[in-house]
């Protein structure tokens, strides 16, 4: 498949982050299938509009699809769904996925990987960060308004450190030419940890707390927790670190911490993705970014109670927002 | 003082606990002055009325106060102020304290008594713990909902139990008199802890998640978060007797958790004191509730997290209460 002039996509959910890395592939001369929804007629007979901070661009054709079974068999499926969702992944992708078909998941949180090795055989797993700001501003456009870059590692059974494949390289190689900013992770999993460092205090005290990033860190108790929070999770990676790879120093960096809150507090003011999903009356990410994180910290044998507390808090805003929606 | 026939008191704050207390009192045979604020005109023309699940009663004819400064010295002062106005008691109870004068405060929290301690003297200073569901219905109307049973306890200035004296029976008898049930607490801050168990949980969640008892009850996020809370306060008890009192067993019953739990299922759905000061925009009182608390838990060497991030979630909350109000 590395070898593959021309690589076949599929994205998965062509919303806010689905649709603008979607996009971006199309844009480099990737063959990308995108699956839609709502959108579907729109979409087919208009393409796909990003308007964004690097520059606006039109995809007046693109080839979409109202279900993956008129899609071909692609080189790598691109999960752009939310992971509230992941129980229609198995059908969705069943007619997509040949015997080497890769499949790369943008979703946040944790453990997300170990979910699809469960029913994927052997195929190859990578998981991307999306360190973007964007939601879908209409039907077929997409807006993109901060940041952008994609951080991309492959996925381990073992759960060691995979290195970076031909085939990491060479499905960055695509994002690149769609002018995607990539960095390349050698262990996925380290990675994810670092991004829950920041998700982890901000998703959930933006919902918990009802504010944005910059009302955050204006409050000096929300700062301070929100500190105390990122506290818990670099230990948690720290311990589970240790755990997987004992002795090998798999854990974040020192200044991690002060360094996230220089920058959030730098940062133009944000609402989080959940809390957009909050305040949209959609479903939140609970247990991809806490639960399963919640647990693997468990595994590992650190007690994070404090994000154990804004677990609970945030399925039980969660169930309200069902029972009241 | 214990042995004077009839003991004259001065009821500082006419809500909710101060004015059914206070009605109380006279009903009894005491001789209550009551301090009022926005209500003394109406009052002062016309008394108090109690509307009581225990039956309801009338005080045509009350002794109304602007201020502290018409009153004559009493042998007890009553606190019946949210804590939050704490700052306003040495100049109130200037005038009206006598060199023997006890003070009672039925102000909900912990450490409330220490910080009388400061500046009353060598007076005596007793707690009084309100187990009541009560309102202020309109002016000179207190609406009495629920329970209505006050445990009493003497301060001792070392934190030791006082057991129970003379004075507290005394003033046990006022209130029995006036038909309120009266329990005697020879530990006033283990007492304290106890009553914490529940407030700290259940006022403080009622408040983040903004619910009655009923509904977090019925949720089990909630329900596992108010056990969780419920455990770290059980656990900061037994250090805090611990440190004080070294091999004494000062410490709370092993099943009181699952008694409060089963108790707070079964009574009816409940506005917590807090909740209904949040909902009027009313200051909170977490530093008498949560600060002092967690103080306390840390001087005796408790981590209470779940706590602590529940106090700075508070304080976030009554920050933005005022910002907006």
């Amino acid at each position: 498949m590395v070898a593959t002039a021309t690589r076949r996509y599929a994205i998965i959910g062509t919303g806010a982050i689905g649709g603008y890395y979607g996009a971006c592939l199309q844009r480099g001369g990737a063959d990308v299938h995108f699956l839609l929804h709502s959108d579907y007629d729109h979409v087919a007979r208009q393409g796909l509009v990003v308007e964004s901070v690097a520059g606006d661009f039109a995809l007046p054709q693109v080839q979409a699809h109202r279900s993956t079974a008129t899609m071909p068999p692609v080189d790598v499926v691109v999960i752009g769904l939310k992971t509230t969702q992941n129980f229609l992944l198995s059908d969705l992708l069943r007619p997509i996925l040949g015997p080497q078909t890769a499949i790369l998941t943008l979703q946040n949180g944790f453990a997300i990987e170990d979910e699809l090795a469960e029913w994927v055989g052997d195929r190859p797993i990578l998981g991307g960060l999306c360190f973007i700001c964007s939601n879908k501003a209409g039907p077929g456009v997409i807006r993109h308004i901060d940041y952008g870059s994609l951080l991309l590692g492959q996925y381990s059974r073992d759960r060691q450190p995979a290195g970076v494949s031909p085939l990491v390289k060479a499905i960055a190689q695509d994002f690149y030419d769609g002018q995607v900013s990539v960095d390349l992770a050698d262990d996925l999993r380290l990675a994810r940890w670092r991004k829950l460092v920041w998700n982890i205090p901000f998703n959930g005290l933006s919902v918990a707390m009802n504010a944005t990033t910059a009302e955050m860190m204006a409050d000096p108790d929300i700062r301070q927790l929100a500190e105390d929070l990122m506290g818990e999770v670099v230990e948690a990676a720290q311990q589970d670190g240790e755990k997987l790879s004992p002795g090998q120093g798999r854990h974040l960096p020192a200044d991690l911490i002060a360094q996230m809150l220089t920058h959030t507090e730098q940062m133009n003011p944000y609402r989080t993705s959940m809390k957009i999903d909050f305040d949209q009356g959609r479903p939140l990410e609970v247990e991809a970014i806490f639960g399963n994180s919640l647990r693997a910290a468990q595994a590992a044998g650190a007690g994070i109670p404090r994000v154990e507390m804004l677990y609970h808090q945030l399925k039980a805003i969660d169930r309200r927002l069902r029972v009241d929606g």
